[in-house]
């Protein structure tokens, strides 16, 4: 039931909502096996509370709790998700669910129940008693004693003990900050500092998010950055529809199977059912190529070099996750057509280095480069190029980008084609086709590799504010005086650093602690923090805390417009070292297949000589599967216990010397192919 | 039937149609009285024999034929318009049509017949003998007697006059080039030019088109001059997902109830049913203002200031236009929440310079400010304030942008509210909201003002190329080494204009005639031709050639640099001035009404006091719309004949007497309103 109904089911008066203490209501359902009814268990707690998974899972006495999907939540309570309050809690789950209860909640207060659409306030006493009717099994909880919580948690020990000396650091910090630890909750982690840090919001549709300001100001940096690159190479831009006909889509079968399961279909307009349904594009070969053909008459057409900034739509049922797997994202994608396979396939490489270039250059994101060995390229194309990254909290690879080389065969199927330059009775000759995307996935491997526990750490060249400067030290003894001289200086500093082309605010708030306004621009993840308070005004400098590493110096008031894009530049080749050394040390050279599952299972991509036969590449996957225990993995199947895939062969080879086996099967080698488990 | 159906089903052999002549199998709907069932007009002919609707309106004895729509053609020849070709007519439609054909074709010849899907040689003998055994009346045409046609034409005598000088020319042109008369047939025409100018194609989904690299770059050029603008004022870009629920878009009911008929429905996607359908965004207010709600809890989180640039999906189910009416169009959308009215109102304003300045200062299109009548504001809003343009050629008016204010009416609806600053026992404060929208509309009224019956202009500023270099006088007699001198010449010429900024390219093509290229070039709208030759290298000058006017002039080498920039933007003046001329000797002021049809059927615009009574807008309406002949209107709804709408109430108010009546009622004027019929 909604919430409204709920509470007038229940008889609890609504009253207004207005300062109350806000609550939560979550869902959570725990690792069970295939065949086993799911139990899930709700949460209720103050907003406040931290409640991580590792509580909840002791608590309750299950396995991994995670968020529970809408749809569960819709079928056990007959709600939207959106719409779950623990109001939704009626008879009918007695015995079926478990309802955890925050031991802070007091009886005796009136506390704010809200879900999207609705709020209301409800004391204590009248929605424990609620629930007590029910006969629902409650458990009260003491989220506080989240330390011990911790001992029993599953993290490397390593990882467990820096996430504990971080774990007591955020607990002294203030709620706004990140409440779930990198290393214990990736998911959870991941969710709080894209919203926390404000660079996404979730959205009412399920697997389709907000990019907020600071995430699409990224974008734009990428796009203008790919674009001057593209656009010096003779690429154009232009814009083709969101939907294609039914018919064309159709028309390349092998092509259109992989994405046939996750196309969206109108078929309807106002009130009128179409008289064919009408796709909306998930990529767009089929809708361009048509064009093209009608395009490209004479050799002298060629090349051809277009591309699109979009966003396409793959309705997949998959869990989504933020910038990684949604059902529309942005991105561009390139479509080229070559009279030679020497063109295209010089293009396709050059494209390769630009998408690296935005990795290394931008997003202090290192990559790999390679090719996609048969089973991994993209279907119908002729080879497929790649860079891959690597997310070390997980140990899982990650694609970065591809640039396809499709050959002749689109060309072929479309008759994209020219007469034979050499003369009409020589045959006619088909185009050499590229195409190439880069999409906003790279704003969460970036996310995923730089943030921490405080929040986003968002590398210079593309964040959106790269300063704040922030007022110090005014305290009730300050005069108005001294006060307004420090606010001056602060807004001269700012206008400064804009003027020098550094995207600067002063934080002007006077109703934050200076301490507040720290961690709040530490959660958005801004590269560098000024402080300029009566001992920086004195000796004319700022005090300058970087990010990243919490370094904390002074420079001198004269030289910011010298030293400030140093630092930066500086800061982002510290990033970017850092996350290198991560997956250098991570990217295993495996020689033996004894070492390769335990190698994989450290959270490392490995590097083996190997065949490249396709059907060791799938023996490899299914022979570093963990299959132990037959539980459910739906709700990501590419979960840690997947199987390792080939990410590519790097374009940089170890030395292969003679008569080296294939690290599976034993057959010789032919190269170096870099495995892993991946997104 | 499809093609091949068609052909095998007439027993005539498919032979290979490379090298043959093309046709053109056209359907063309007349004018008819509403209750009249139409009879179509079939015209085959050589693609290269032009066939203007006059000539086709006085061949087979009809009124004003027009293009047929896609569903008239499937419903009479059970096949869709992109694979109709006159091998569709059967003995069924004997006595239910006519069919015009080419007098130009032999029977003697093989020619190509083609569809979007298919093509095949049939010999005139075969096809001829193929529709006499159909029963359909055959009507012979001699098209290449077009002047003699011309005389009939309904057009107004100066146009026609002017009209058939430029027709004369243009019989002259290569084929390439446009074959419809701006003013004769102005719809053919602006599809022409937009087709063969390479801004546009069309595109297999009805109502959606293709925007190629020329008519994107003028998007592009936009889009940076508004973001430098608009990010001046701190608005920051974002982007909100193309999907809405159901419960979402509907809570806002009157505000979606005009657009509620035009929503597109996902229902499917691969091939599982949704739950419920999923919206495709008309435009985004019920998308953004439920975040708006969250995010603003404080005035400290006031001014919020986001815009997207995306395509929004409206399904109209009236006549398509590129650019004017399309099912999906490119847009910005930007939506800001104010604390004060104040502020809200001074931004409307500032926004709405901006759209005029995009029309102004990019476009050379002359737009006049003002207000919007409650009638025509946006629902739900406020008021709304617009830049309205005019389109010569049809006398119709024509809205360029809006910019509105939404009052508090929606913060009310979506909660967007914070506590009052003055304390907390104060009401809290509903934020004062804005919406403001350009879309590629105004690539259209830019294309229907500047272009002529050679092809596109396009305005410098937004040029995708703004001159080309041409070699000239190149003969059998010219060495090798004078040849060398002046192909490096132009080579020189285009990077030196490149390095000053100038986007220029050099036409190397050896395969077309220097007259050709004119042609082409013009036909593509390039600002600036100029022209490289034997005696321009002695001489050392280029011969510049204005696109907009033919004006020719010469130009020292030594001076390129300093002079081009300024005759570019001597040419945006040019074409500027001449636009306005023709708005402003259009738009007349009428005090009388007994003047006010007569100046609207004279393709003017009207500028009337006003008593600002709904009623009496609509009486005007209904009053100036022609009545006389209950004739069939559904191709397009605004057509000439419909009534004058208000167009904008102008900001730059001619002086309003006392006691001025109202130009329709007679009651108190209360202002100067613009009138017209619009697009």
């Amino acid at each position: 039931m909604a919430l409204e109904a709920s509470l007038a089911a229940l008889s609890i008066a609504q009253v207004s909502s207005q300062g109350l203490n806000a609550t939560k209501s979550l869902v959570f359902k725990p690792k069970t096996a295939k065949t086993a009814v799911p139990v899930p268990v709700v949460v209720f707690a103050l907003h406040s509370t931290q409640t991580p998974a590792s509580a909840i899972a002791h608590a309750a006495g299950v396995k991994e709790p995670r968020l529970a999907k809408d749809e569960l939540v819709e079928e056990f309570f007959g709600v939207h998700a959106k719409e779950f309050s623990v109001a939704s809690v009626t008879k009918e789950h007695a015995g079926k669910i478990k309802v955890l209860v925050d031991e802070a909640l007091s009886k005796d207060q009136v506390y704010e129940l809200a879900t999207e659409s609705a709020k209301a306030g409800v004391s204590g006493k009248d929605i424990l008693g609620y629930l007590e009717t029910t006969g629902v099994e409650l458990i009260p909880v003491d989220f506080s004693a989240v330390p011990e919580v911790k001992k029993e948690a599953a993290a490397p020990k390593k990882d467990a003990s820096a996430a504990k000396k971080e774990n007591k650091a955020q607990l002294d910090a203030k709620l706004i900050g990140v409440t779930v630890d990198k290393f214990l909750d990736f998911p959870g982690w991941y969710q709080q500092i894209l919203t926390k840090g404000e660079m996404l919001e979730y959205y009412d549709v399920s697997g389709c998010y907000i990019m907020r300001p600071a995430s699409y100001f990224i974008w734009e940096v990428i796009q203008d950055f790919l674009n001057t690159r593209i656009k010096a190479l003779g690429v154009k831009n232009c814009s083709f529809p969101l939907f294609v006909s039914s018919r064309v889509l159709e028309k390349e079968k092998d092509h259109i199977e992989g994405f046939a399961p996750e196309v969206a279909w109108v078929t309807r307009a106002g009130s009128s059912e179409l008289d064919e349904p009408i796709a909306i594009r998930p990529t767009s070969e089929t809708v361009m190529y048509p064009y093209y053909s009608k395009w490209v008459q004479s050799h002298r057409d060629l090349p051809l070099k277009l591309n699109q900034w979009n966003s396409v739509v793959r309705w997949e049922f998959k869990h989504p996750q933020p910038f990684l797997r949604t059902r529309e994202f942005l991105w561009q994608e390139g479509h080229t057509a070559h009279l030679t396979f020497e063109e295209a396939n010089e293009e396709v490489l050059q494209i390769l280095d630009f998408y690296a270039a935005v990795y290394e250059e931008l997003l202090a994101v290192p990559v790999v480069k390679g090719k996609k060995t048969e089973k991994e390229k993209f279907a119908g194309g002729f080879f497929t190029t790649t860079v891959e990254g690597y997310i070390p909290a997980t140990g899982r690879g990650i694609q970065g980008g591809t640039s396809h080389c499709l050959g002749q065969n689109f060309s072929k199927m479309f008759n994209i084609s020219v007469e034979n330059p050499e003369g009409p009775d020589k045959p006619k000759l088909f185009a050499w086709q590229n195409s190439w995307g880069l999409s906003t996935r790279v704003i969460g491997v970036m996310t995923m590799i730089h943030s921490d526990n405080k929040g986003l750490v968002i590398p210079p060249r593309v964040a959106q504010t790269q300063a704040v400067i922030i007022p110090c030290g005014l305290t009730v003894k300050t005069t108005k005086e001294q006060e307004n001289a420090i606010l001056d200086g602060v807004k001269a500093i700012e206008t400064r650093l804009n003027k020098a082309g550094i995207r600067a605010i002063g934080d002007y708030r006077d109703n934050y602690s200076p301490g507040w306004k720290f961690s709040d621009w530490e959660l958005k993840g801004v590269p560098l923090r000024l402080e300029f308070g009566p001992k920086d005004l004195e000796k004319q400098q700022v005090t300058v805390v970087r990010r990243n590493d919490s370094k904390k110096f002074n420079l001198s008031l004269d030289s910011l417009e010298e030293e400030l894009p140093k630092i930066l530049d500086q800061l982002h080749d510290d990033l970017f070292a850092k996350a290198k050394e991560a997956f250098d040390s991570h990217r295993i050279l495996v020689e033996d297949w004894k070492d390769f599952v335990p190698a994989l299972n450290a959270k490392n991509v490995i590097l083996s000589p190997w065949c490249g036969r396709m059907e060791c590449e799938e023996d490899i996957k299914d022979s570093s599967a963990k299959k132990d225990d037959g539980e459910d993995e739906e709700v990501d199947e590419k979960a840690p216990s997947m199987g390792a895939k080939s990410l590519c062969i790097p374009f940089n080879q170890p030395e292969l010397k003679p008569e080296t086996k294939c690290v599976k099967c034993g057959e010789k080698a032919i190269n170096y192919t870099m495995f892993g488990r991946s997104y």
